[in-house]
C-alpha cells in the first residue's frame, strides 16, 4: 500500500548533508530498491524508479529526479533490481556515478549507455572500495525467468562466473546486507558471521509450487529470514520484497510475529517507503 | 520472549557518551519502561527493576546496578510503571536524579525516600524543563484497580487533579511521547498534533471485557495504537506492554500487519530488550 | 498447547453411534492424526498414541484405551504417523481392525503383529474399498531422516515402489484428504480435482533451510496449503502438523489469513483437539 505522507525523497537524500560519523540514513524506495547516505557518500541498490502499471507502489521519484549519487549497485538483471529504462538516464546522471554488477551482466549495464571506465564487474570475494563505501559481492541462490523455475548461482549460463549476487555495503562505519534475491543456502550463515552485518535488508516474500508454476523466482520467506538473522548475529532487520506487486505476498506481520516468539534479539525496522530512517549502532 | 544477546544494558547506557546532537539513544527495559539518552541527558520512564516471579521479562539491570541517570518520570501509580522497591534504591543513587510524577502520587514517591527537592510534581499544561529535558504532561484515562474497572483521568480520587500522565519529552531535539497506560480518548489527537512528535511508544495490550472481568484495566489495543499514531501524524512507532505478563496478549505481529496495511506512512521500530536503538529524524 | 476440556474421547468416539447418512465425525488426535466416524464405519489415520517427553499435545488417549475401529491407515512410517508402540497394541485390539499402510512398509507393519489377513499393502491408483470405506491412496513428496534432506517419492529405496502416501478416503458419502506429509508436487492438483474432495487435512508446517539443516523433512506451508485447496476445488480445509513438537512453528492464524485475502470460497475449520466435529456437505 502506498505511504500517505508527502515527503519529496529525493530531495531529502539530496539535502541530508549532515549525517554523523558512525551512522547511515536509509530510505526503502520499495520492493528490493534502496538509498543510503553517509557523511561522505551516497549510494542506490537496485534502483526501480521506472513507472509501471503493475506497480502497487509508485516510483517515490523518478530517473530524471534521482539526487547526486556515488555508487549504484546491482544485485542481479530481473527487471525490478535492474531497471534498464532507469539506468540509461542514470548513465548520464550529472553526479556521474561509479556502477558495480555482477560481471555476468556487465554487458547489460554497458548497453544502457554506462561508461566502461564508470563500471566495476564483481564476483563474491572480490571487497572493492569505492569512494567511502566498501562492498562485499556474496553470492545469491536464485534464477532467471525461464521456465521451469530452478535455483542457481547462475554460473551454468555465465562460464563459470556467479550471475546472482548480494552486498555486504559498509559506509559510515556500518555494515548493510542487501542479499538481492535469495533462497537461504549451504555456507550463507558462515560467510555472513564474521562480517558483523549491523543491519540486513531481507526478502519475505517466500517461495511456492504454486508461485514457481507460474515462473515466478522465489525468495527466503518470513520464518527463513529471521532464523537467517540470528544464526548470522545480525542486529537488525528491515522485511522487504512483500509490497510491490500482487504476486508477492509475504506478509510483515507474520515476519514480526515469529521473529519476536522465536529471535527476540533481533530488532526490526519497518520504515515507511520514502522516509529517512538513521540506523546508528 | 527473553532475548538472548548477552548485552550489558547498564553498561552501555553508561557509556554512551557520544550520542550525536539530534538524536537519542533508547533501551526498551521491557513492559513500558524505557531509558533515553541524549548528547546531553540520560532519562528513565517507569524503570520496572524489580525481580518478579510473575515477570516474564526478567530485569534488565536491577535499581542497584542502574547507570548514572538526570531524570526519571512516572506516569502512574501501577507496579509495572512506579516500582516502589526499585525507586527506595534509586531515590539514593549517586548520581542524584530529578524525578517527575503526577502530583495526586507524590507523596508515594517521597515515602519511597525522594527528597523533596528532587522531585516535582506535574499535571498537564504544565510544561517542565529539567537539564537538558523538556517534559510536557499529557492526560492519561485510566484506571486503578479496584472492582468494578473504570477508566477516568483520576480526579474523583485526587481533588480534582490528573493521577494518571503520559509525557512527551523532548531530548536531543527529538520528541518521543510515552503515554503511560491509557486509552485513546476525546482530544488526545488534538493535544499531540501540534507537538509534533517523532516517535510513539504505545502500548498495545488492549482492554476487553474479560480482562476487566479479572480486574485487569485496559489500553489501546493494536489497532487503535496504529490509528493514535496516524491520526497524530506520528512519525515512528513502537508497540509495548505486550510482553511482560501473561495477561498481556498484545501482538505485535497484529500491529505491524494493520498498520502497513492501513498507515504505511508510519514507521515501525520493535527493539530488542536491552538494545541501543538510535533515533534521528 | 493442549486443550483444556475434559471430553473423554474414546468414549466420544465409541458411542457416536447416531451419525446421519451424509455425514462424517471427526476427531483430530494432534499432529496429523485423525479419528474419522460415520454412520457404519470407524477410521483411524496415522494414530499416534505413544506418550512421548517431545510431545506438546499429549495423546488423547492410548492405544490401551481406543475405541473400536474398523480401519487403520499409514501414510508413511515417520514416528509421528506409524507409531509403533501404539501398533503393537492396536494389532491385537477386540475390534480387529483391518490396516492399510504403502507397500513398501508392510513388512515393518506384520513386525509390529499385524496378521496379514488384516493387512492390505497399497499403491497410487489402487483403489481399495473395506468395509463402509472408499481408499483412494495417492503419492505423497516427503523424504526419511537421512541426511541431507531430500524429497521424492522413496521409490528409489522401495523398488521402484511409492514408499510415502496419502489417501482420499470416502464414508458417509464424504470426501476426506489427509496427504500424509508432503510437499506440493507436479500434478497433485490434477489428481485432486476430479476426486471432488469435501474437506481436507493439510500440513502447514511447511519446509525451510534451517530445518532442513537440523534434518527436519518439511511439509507445504500455510500459503501452499491454502493455494492447493484453492486450485483443487477443496471445499474446506483443516490446518495440521504444527503443533505436536516445539520444532513445527506453523501458524494456523497466518493460514487462515492468508486464506481469508486470497482464496475466500475456501472454508477453514479448527477444531480443538479431541473434540467431535461433525462435517456434512
Amino acid at each position: 500500500m502506498q505511504a500517505k505522507h508527502t515527503i519529496d525523497t529525493a530531495h531529502q537524500i539530496a539535502t541530508s548533508t549532515r549525517i554523523p560519523e558512525g551512522a547511515v540514513a536509509l530510505w526503502w524506495l520499495g520492493q528490493a530498491s534502496f538509498a543510503l547516505r553517509s557523511a561522505t557518500s551516497t549510494i542506490l541498490i537496485d534502483p526501480f524508479l521506472t513507472p509501471m502499471e503493475s506497480r502497487v507502489v509508485p516510483p517515490l521519484f523518478t530517473a530524471e529526479e534521482c539526487p547526486p549519487v556515488d555508487l549504484i549497485l546491482y544485485t542481479h538483471e530481473h527487471i525490478d533490481h535492474l531497471d534498464i529504462p532507469a539506468l540509461k538516464i542514470l548513465a548520464h546522471h550529472p553526479s556521474r556515478p561509479r556502477f558495480i554488477a555482477p560481471s555476468p551482466i556487465v554487458d547489460q549495464v554497458l548497453a544502457a549507455g554506462v561508461e566502461p571506465e564508470q563500471l566495476q564487474g564483481v564476483q563474491p570475494e572480490e571487497d572493492i572500495t569505492i569512494g567511502g563505501t566498501r562492498v562485499i559481492p556474496l553470492p545469491a541462490l536464485h534464477g532467471l525467468s525461464f521456465p521451469p523455475v530452478c535455483y542457481s548461482f547462475g554460473q551454468e549460463i555465465s562460464d563459470g562466473h556467479y550471475r546472482y549476487l548480494g552486498y555486504v555495503v559498509e559506509l559510515g562505519g556500518i555494515r548493510v546486507y542487501h542479499p538481492g534475491d535469495t533462497l537461504v543456502f549451504e555456507g550463507l550463515t558462515e560467510k555472513l558471521q564474521p562480517l558483523a552485518v549491523d543491519l540486513a535488508l531481507l526478502p519475505i516474500n517466500g517461495r511456492s509450487y504454486f508461485r514457481e508454476q507460474q515462473n515466478l523466482v522465489g525468495n527466503m520467506d518470513e520464518r527463513e529470514a529471521a532464523d537467517l538473522a540470528a544464526a548470522a548475529g545480525i542486529k537488525a532487520v528491515i522485511p522487504t520484497h512483500y509490497e510491490m506487486f500482487a504476486a508477492n505476498v509475504g506478509r510483515p506481520g507474520f515476519f514480526v510475529d515469529y521473529i519476536r516468539a522465536t529471535h527476540p534479539e533481533v530488532c526490526c525496522y519497518l520504515p515507511s517507503h520514502g522516509r529517512r530512517l538513521i540506523y546508528m549502532k
